[in-house]
């Protein structure tokens, strides 16, 4: 299955490169990079990615949305948010990283649905759609094929509790084991919880 | 400050970007990404990354060496190993992730110090050089300007230590709390300390 990660300028490096350490041990799994017009992207933290063309992507593997400033500015970018739609819609699995649930709430496809995000921008994010059932107190949450990720870092306890769901709990075990992570395993587990706004 | 990064073929993506995303919340540091040659270097996660070539960097920043595959062949390619000692030796600070610490201690920088690496492949890592003082048990090892980390996951332990060892506890642990990281904070506690080699 294709692992499609959608990158933006301005995406926070970790938001991305977490989950893709964890996804590239999958062996079923085939790591894409992409961007709404392909090319360079330039993270938060100064690292510039090769992408392709989302146009150029696979309609039902993996979707993965990162978070970071690069948010603030897509939330208002109609082409952007059109085209999420489109491929978060079709994807088999969209699983979105701090800020990145900002996006698909705007999308309109977490309406109705539980979701989450980086708490201390939950306010934030929250105002961005009220239709969401926002969870403030999870590290991660999964309702149907959307996960979403509270800040940076939770995104690779989310995505270790992706792998446990599509195959079992041991083999994100060995997983985490090989990269010597501490998975934070329970997804109601927040140390962050009560954090503030920005 | 300039933070350099080292980047080769095959470099285990977590390896650089954890410890970036926590290097880049630095306001005194700038992070460079580098190879030996300059242009596009692939992650063994299929990430793509634009470099400069090394010898473009400032001589007296923070160096950072990744672990990964692309150890197993830089191990025997003396012009890469020559050009890390040169660049290690005049660095301020060295920092190694995973394997990345067989790559310093083949140049002989690491002679009588203490250092650690992944706990997988340490047996490998052992027998590059038997003049470093290798620490099994361990999540990280500060020695000198010279700090080692075991694989992938602790080089974000590590980088946290560094910052505190730099600045203090509290601003590591404000980074921390900032990417919602839980910091595995004691350097001599490890987990993975018993596994075996690959």
């Amino acid at each position: 299955m294709d692992v499609n990660i959608l990158l933006f300028d301005n995406f926070e490096t970790l938001d991305v490169f977490g989950p893709v350490e964890i996804l590239g041990s999958v062996k079923e799994y085939d790591l894409h990079y992409y961007s709404q017009n392909g090319g360079e992207i330039v993270s938060a933290q100064n690292a510039t990615i090769l992408t392709k063309n989302i146009t150029s992507a696979s309609r039902d593997g993996i979707l993965v949305v990162p978070g970071g400033k690069g948010t603030r500015v897509l939330i208002n970018d109609l082409s952007f948010i059109n085209l999420l739609k489109e491929y978060a819609e079709q994807a088999r699995y969209c699983l979105s990283i701090c800020t990145g649930s900002a996006l698909l709430a705007k999308t309109g496809l977490l309406d109705c649905k539980k979701a989450t995000s980086n708490k201390k921008a939950f306010e934030w994010v929250r105002s961005i759609n009220s239709h969401v059932n926002w969870i403030r107190r999870a590290r991660w949450v999964a309702d149907g094929k959307f996960y979403t990720s509270s800040g940076v870092s939770a995104g690779m306890d989310m995505t270790l509790g992706f792998i446990k769901d599509r195959f079992n709990r041991q083999y994100a075990e060995e997983i985490a084991t090989h990269i010597e992570y501490i998975w934070n395993s329970d997804c109601t587990a927040d140390l962050f919880g009560q954090l503030g706004n920005y």
